[in-house]
């Protein structure tokens, strides 16, 4: 099958279209390089060096003699996105293609209109490229499981059947999400929900829960097929974030209680997922999402896992909470959909806790420790009087 | 009260700016002209001759001797957003500043991805503007009742009471709305939400029901004063249409099977409507919602009421749905908020009516018929060759 991987450059898009190119199909991949440019702007880097793009897809072709198409564009440029969807002809379209930090969309003003602007006009303009190229076309959209927030009833995937006042409907699940990103996926599924019911356009959206880990069986074949592994506040995700502070000798920072859940899942897992929703295309006209995780942890659950199996003495920091969400609540979410599909998940496991160990203490020597200080907090301060200054991250 | 009208210069901001002043509130108006640039877009005009807003609020000066200040500005700017609101040093912000003609955003990509950024970018300048000037001032912000769409359950004010495998939670009220203009306003009622959790900002969102007249007791105090009225098929609200097509000898345009039920409110209602939503404010980190509608119609109930009041002879023509909109569906939303405030409607009546054909039929003669007719489709053809021709309009 022809698939276009959108943000085919990034932390998961890359090993996406790795696995895709290695169970046979034809893979595109189009990037802007925004998620290289952060990094810049940040003062951050991948604790594990990454090639280039091109020299990543030249290493690819040298491993397994196939090829790869890279398209360098830009979503909101709506030219670029129906040209290259109609360039390429693809029968899927795999959508990584966002700013896709809680913290990063909460800096300031600036980074939350950026990150909407870019995600949901990036969307929009990738939904109009479809209808008005190939309205066959199955899209894979990556959301996420933070869209739903934390309400006090059993989270579903993607829709509810309410009954009210003696009538009953099948509804989109209600949605309150903590970050002006999350809200931009939140509006992204609205989207494309409306462009599947009004065009019959086809579309899966994937509610991702937090990922961990940084090989796959793709990426592990040649040092430049390496995916990036992020450790700083903005983008490192909790789990690899909290392995890089104990395996380099610093306090894990556990924001608040600790005691907010949410669902994750492994590297490995991920791709696998997006291959089994490519494999089997929702409807015409049909908006699907599925929940993409598969073990529920606290992040004090997290942290004290991690205590108990490291070779070494390790400190546990309980941090102010710099973001705004509930200390302790209910979560319990269904994600039985890519399980009926043939996922097979990895399980959390102190294996992979103990490669992730061997991975970072390897580059230790690169980590910047002030880089897991969780400096963007989620309120702004008011000021009354003059033009607010440029938000500091540092 | 200090009032800061946010697109103070269209049909219903306009009016609404001097009710507020005339009920002795201190107001200030803002506008980047948009609205009359669609027109000059679309070929179109108010039937009714509008001034320009500075001799609008020269005029209100003479009659009542109140000063209205103005701003002249575009709230996707966010330096122009907090400027003003820093400036004006308002209590409350009445935001009417979006694009808000469902035809318009389905023109094609270029009017859809306008109106989502016009809309959801200049709102979410404004939530910065507030939170880092003054957390305090209370947000009323125009939704619509189309967010809501047609769901199978009754509709009631945002937020809904659901109970789902033995636990119980009060969530927003589940949106599947039928434009992309629609969905800005649901993506906007989300940030406004998360806004209110997050950073205790008070808003009240009003999901506003399809409005119809022309004069309120403010705008009929002068000729500069008038609001203007439109016609068209883009921007004229349904029954201010087809009261036009009676009054000017042209079949009154319903659309599909015309037993699409909506909820409308007289002008006189909106402005009375948001006068009391205003001087009731939210409290600090609440986001509430209310129904701003006062009875509910079917299209085709409309037209037969036209037909049967007008004192000459009315054609009533079926055309092509150009929407995308369920055809027959149940119909309840709840509306008892602002009835509680003590609003007063002005039900649907034959005198309305015949007011509004005695303007109408004055200025029959600066109708273009040709701008009744529905050019614009919600769905896009598609065309796997070239690039795209500019969606024309007429």
């Amino acid at each position: 099958m022809r698939i276009l991987v959108l943000g085919g450059d990034g932390y998961l898009g890359w090993p996406t279209a790795l696995h895709l190119s290695a169970a046979g199909h034809d893979v595109g991949v189009a990037d802007n390089f925004a998620r290289r440019g952060y990094d810049a702007e940040l003062g951050a880097t991948s604790l594990i060096p990454i090639a280039p793009l091109r020299r990543r897809v030249a290493a690819w072709r040298e491993v397994t003699g196939r090829r790869i198409e890279v398209f360098e564009g830009d979503l909101t440029d709506p030219s670029f996105a129906t040209t290259m969807v109609r360039a390429f002809a693809p029968k899927a379209i795999v959508h990584f293609a966002e700013q896709r930090s809680a913290p990063y969309s909460m800096i300031d003003q600036a980074h939350a209109v950026y990150t909407q602007t870019n995600n949901v006009i990036g969307t929009l303009n990738l939904l109009y490229a479809v209808a008005e190229t190939d309205p066959d076309v199955h899209l894979v959209k990556l959301g996420s499981m933070g869209e739903y927030g934390t309400p006090n009833i059993d989270i579903e995937e993607g829709w509810l059947e309410v009954s009210h006042n003696g009538r009953t409907d099948r509804v989109l699940y209600p949605k309150r999400p903590g970050s002006f990103y999350h809200l931009s996926k939140v509006h992204d599924s609205h989207n494309i929900e409306f462009a599947c019911r009004a065009w019959g356009l086809r579309a899966t959206d994937l509610n991702q829960g937090i990922v961990y880990g940084q090989e796959t069986g793709e990426t592990a074949r040649h040092p430049a097929l390496a995916t990036r592994f992020d450790y700083d506040a903005v983008f490192g995700t909790v789990l690899n974030r909290l392995v890089v502070q104990a395996a380099c000798d610093h306090p894990l920072t556990v924001y608040g209680t600790g005691r907010q859940v949410r669902g994750m899942l492994d590297i490995r897992d991920t791709v696998e997922c997006i291959r089994l929703a490519v494999e089997h295309p929702a409807d015409r006209g049909e908006f699907r999402v599925f929940n993409q995780f598969t073990e529920e942890f606290s992040v004090i659950g997290l942290a004290e896992m991690i205590k108990a199996l490291y070779h070494r003495p390790v400190e546990i920091a309980m941090v102010d909470n710099p973001r705004v969400e509930a200390a302790e609540h209910y979560y319990h979410a269904a994600h039985s959909s890519l399980l009926d599909l043939g996922l097979e998940p990895h399980l959390l496991s102190g294996t992979l806790l103990e490669s992730l160990f061997a991975i970072t203490e390897r580059h230790c020597g690169n980590v910047d420790p002030s880089l897991f200080e969780p400096t963007v907090r989620w309120t702004p301060e008011p000021d009354p009087v003059g033009p607010r200054a440029p938000a500091a991250l540092g």
